[in-house]
């Protein structure tokens, strides 16, 4: 790692306690649209983080609704023709009133009508882009992505790819693995918690997408840059998935402890279990 | 509480027990139109509770099957063009049919498309409408409603609205929330069972819903009145919460023990624990 | 039965392990088109058992991921008009590309528009159907169908429609039931494992759809037929059904439990608990 660093991991983690504790101040109004999948699962994870998610993807209301939202997640995963539409309202209202946003790229890169939406929305800067490697390669334009939703590629294969990302949106990027790598123009972290088994449960990761669109809209409160809301979202989600993990015996109970975790996870126990490192951006 | 009762709480506590047997000895049919977030869940909680649910939310179908089914729930949460056709074809025919059915008018006030439906849905005069006091006074034209699924009124707030919606519809009007409260023309029912966790499950509202819709093609058997059915559904359900509070670990784990309750409540468990209070209407 | 066995019910249950041990060695991406209320269930029903799934359910997309995909499930629980399109599309890719497919005709008969598909879809010669005995005998043009989704059929009074439909698609019929039929033209399957709880469940019958999907796209590196993969997917996730039941404290429980054991269970515990018959077809 780069030894020019700007903030220690110390101050990462510092941040994802107050973050942590500020969400539970007040609850962000997270606005979700996202795939058929996993609006269940990704409901339940916000209610049971302490966010108030709300779900709608329809034209007509998706624009408004984004502009009184605290945080907005567009996840590509079922983008049916009404969900198109209501994504590009929404984002359109959620940059009219400063609501941050994060897109969640699924499985874009060999399917045609997800992988144009995915470019329409990149161009509009996301604040925060999520996705596994294979994603994150599809949308910078350097592979054709992954079979479906599985990762073929290694996060740090993606690396260079989200830095593009980042310099293009002057966002964050995130790119999911059992080395999350989170990236902006100017810092890089990694965050090494987490389980294998939430790669057994659908929404796994999309559910972090909109964890990561709720620690957003508690950073506007707190003035956090949004890598280190992603990171926070991030190192809470993956800890909460240690703590399920173990003790689980396998995914289906996996799934149900990791809400109960995620409810009982206070911001005093992730200093002494974080696993992260910050380096200073490849291109400072 | 008005001193005139009519029926006392043993009465309703007693009917709630005769349509559980009722409702377990021929399973109604229960037709739902609902949200893309709860449907799984809405489902799992018919037929934990002894019911039969369908979900058929397509035009040229939802009309017909609305006729022959027992009982019919319409959830507005995600709404989509194709839904809100379905909607206006089911209701068409259950009207029809007689079928008793359900709206529950979710996130109204500020979300203009499903605000009209629900406007255009209460001209039809439901049967039973159900939704947290925020909803319930912007059905009334009251105020704007929540931010999104979160009630910011308390259910005695939203007691004259409930008042003036059961006059305009000759049905029942059931306003969620820590005392669930329960009108039509005649009485007011309240009901102090229950546990927080439901608010912090998705579809522990939306659920209820379904199962009222349940409860009504039960009564259609027994005679017993819309408001009478509501409240028995109201009353299995939260005492099923109670249970399944007990013991959980976060709401992970109370989502999957309330569909173990709702299988296991039997219909000789309510007297003891039911906290009813019933009153003349305030218009009598 | 048929004194002309031509496969022991041994050779079944021995494939059924085979299959088991491939399909983990290497995960089938297998593409879901399913209805709403199920989703969820299925993908995490796919991924304990150890395949990769992904719901594709637009037009413009839907064909291409067919032809890449290890096997195909077109469930027709709420057919959508996208979702009507997307599948004649995917059926239409799966068949250039040789890859099996599924049909799941959930509640046809008295519904009209997915009676339609379907009829369109076993033109089409899908290769497994699944149904409950209601499906099939609609299917078959010999009744009007069940109620819903419920069967109201016992499983061998849809025999004949069984053999009829597999005699018109060339492929294996299976119909679930306390004891599940399988025919082929050649032979009939008789897997008597299972329990009741998974009629309490919703998707308990459409996830198994899914996972003869799964067990077709391992079957096409085994070689073994569509009989003898939807065979070994019903007994797989029966005897996981039976693992799950034993401690369960009610459907909640049981479907959590469900994915956990469909995670755990290993080839070798098959032979042991298999309740397998084995019939030549009633036509030789």
């Amino acid at each position: 790692m780069n030894a020019r660093l700007e903030t220690s991991s110390d101050s990462v983690v510092e941040s994802a306690a107050e973050l942590l504790t500020e969400l539970r101040a007040e609850p962000p109004l997270v606005h979700c649209i996202t795939n058929a999948v996993v609006t269940g699962f990704t409901a339940n994870t916000l209610l049971a983080l302490g966010a108030a998610p709300a779900m709608v993807d329809i034209t007509g209301e998706a624009g408004m609704f984004a502009a009184i939202s605290s945080g907005l997640l567009v996840n590509l995963g079922t983008p049916t023709p009404e969900q198109r539409s209501a994504s590009l309202e929404a984002v359109g209202g959620a940059r009219t009133a400063g609501t941050p946003w994060v897109l969640d790229p699924v499985a874009i890169g060999v399917l045609p009508v997800r992988t144009a939406l995915a470019q329409d929305l990149l161009a509009l800067r996301p604040t925060v882009i999520r996705g596994n490697a294979s994603e994150i390669l599809a949308l910078a334009g350097v592979s054709q992505g992954g079979r479906g939703v599985d990762a073929l590629d290694s996060t740090e294969a993606a690396a260079d790819a989200a830095r593009d990302l980042a310099r293009r949106t002057g966002g964050a990027v995130a790119v999911s693995g059992p080395v999350d790598l989170l990236v902006d123009a100017e810092q890089e972290i990694r965050i090494a918690n987490g389980d294998a088994l939430l790669t057994r449960v659908t929404g796994g990761g999309c559910a972090l997408g909109a964890v990561m669109a709720a620690f957003l809209g508690a950073a506007r409160r707190t003035g956090d840059s949004a890598l280190v809301a992603a990171s926070a979202a991030t190192l809470v989600y993956t800890l909460a998935a240690e703590d399920a993990a173990a003790g689980s015996a396998g995914p289906g109970s996996f799934a149900v402890r990791l809400l109960d975790a995620l409810s009982a996870i206070e911001p005093e126990q992730l200093a002494a279990r974080a696993r992260v490192q910050v380096a200073a951006g490849a291109a400072v």
